[in-house]
């Protein structure tokens, strides 16, 4: 089911930026037992996106009044919240658009193997590099081209792959976040200042860690980082963790800590 | 009027990858008389382009009738026509897209004040940068959120803006491309093998240059070359040559060459 500003329907105006530049922000939301999953922190990245690009936000009223309606009635299932600059004129500049578009797609929840979170998924190595634009970074918007190009380089062996910048530092999975556990017992994760999506995922886990009392470092990572780590594992709202088994011709084991992180998760499902 | 692969319609499926994650194509193409101007160069780079996404190009003949179609009846007139990698499953991978989207739009001709052509523009200096992805560099994808934030900057006291890349180097206009007139009177542009769009004018320009016996170099162009050249002019399929007659505090001159260019294109029209 789809809505576009309130009304259920299965197109978008020709004309929207969306579309014509990728002039918009969205979001994926977990719904469980009719709850959007971590609401307040959605509508928070969605914020300051519309912020960033210079999109005047919906009111917030009528923003949480349209996911309720969405997610009504839902068990589980996944909600595509998109949130564009509108219809405007001929042309890149952004003062011609008349009003954001607001869509909403209800759809089922996507099924992943429960093996993927058990034993352990195989992780590839991307070439595909992503560009420092630091006014875009972190935020989640419709310039995806990149995530696009990197899905493509792997196919049904690998059920993610790992994604670096053009100084070979590594950024996040095409999909998702990356975290590892390293011998020391700490945890790291890229930091995003100049390319990446910020996931919802990523801040519960790092608050998470925060809570059981695990030092959470937020820094630049570089690919040999990952080949030496205790562990690895990806992260997003949709597949929650996946720990890596496999990751560049090397074995990786699955400690007790990102056991107790998925039961954390599990606790909310 | 708008063709979505064929059929006259204002709407896409919501489920387009075009949307969801800026996933194709595009070109803006001049009409005059019913014919689509530069259309072999056109089709050309929307091919690059294609091929790059690893997007499965539509039949040549399929394309071009539905071009003769969009133009037929048309006198001046803007061709809008996008190609995308059409719906499929939920997610990057972009295997699961079923067939490309194609979509033509003639809107009517942009008519701007002749002043700019005559007396030349005043370009301002963007402040937002683009980043090096020479994976999407040259052609002209969907994701445009760069080019939006840039033409943001300035309003009606400016006709167009320059932008630079992060180590400063100037690129292009934010919907064309520029070119300066060095005191020895040959021609640089901006090589843009990292970022920026390879303009069909620009291409044009660059012939007619060659043809004029005005050698035309492609290279690295740095803040300072623009500012202490002796002209400076930008370019598009729609504006064809604008020269600069204010940058930067400071006012140039419109030689004479500029005037030829001005010529040769108008013998086109």
């Amino acid at each position: 089911m789809i809505w576009v500003n309130g009304v259920i329907t299965d197109n978008l105006p020709m004309t929207d930026r969306g579309l014509l530049y990728g002039d918009g922000v969205w979001e994926t939301i977990g719904i469980r037992r009719g709850t959007p999953q971590w609401l307040e922190w959605h509508i928070e990245r969605l914020q300051w996106g519309l912020q960033t690009l210079g999109i005047a936000s919906p009111h917030d009223a009528l923003l949480r009044q349209e996911i309720a309606t969405a997610c009504a009635g839902q068990g589980r299932a996944v909600l595509k919240w998109i949130v564009t600059r509108g219809s405007g004129q001929r042309g890149y500049n952004p003062h011609t658009a008349a009003e954001p578009t607001r869509i909403l797609q209800v759809s089922p929840w996507s099924e992943y193997p429960a093996d993927y979170a058990f034993t352990g998924i195989r992780l590839a190595l991307c070439e595909t590099r992503l560009a420092h634009q630091p006014r875009l970074a972190g935020f989640k918007h419709l310039n995806r081209l990149e995530q696009v190009l990197a899905r493509s380089e792997f196919g049904s062996d690998y059920q993610e792959g790992l994604v670096r910048d053009y100084h070979g530092n590594v950024i996040e999975g095409t999909m998702s976040n990356v975290f590892i556990v390293n011998a020391d017992g700490t945890v790291s994760t890229p930091e995003l200042s100049q390319c990446g999506i910020a996931g919802i995922m990523r801040r519960y886990i790092a608050q998470t860690l925060e809570k059981m009392g695990v030092e959470c470092h937020i820094h630049t990572l570089t690919l040999q980082n990952v080949e030496q780590a205790h562990a690895i594992f990806m992260t997003n709202s949709l597949i929650g963790l996946w720990p890596v088994r496999e990751f560049s011709g090397k074995s990786y084991n699955i400690p007790p800590l990102l056991r107790e992180l998925q039961a954390a998760l599990h606790t909310l499902s």
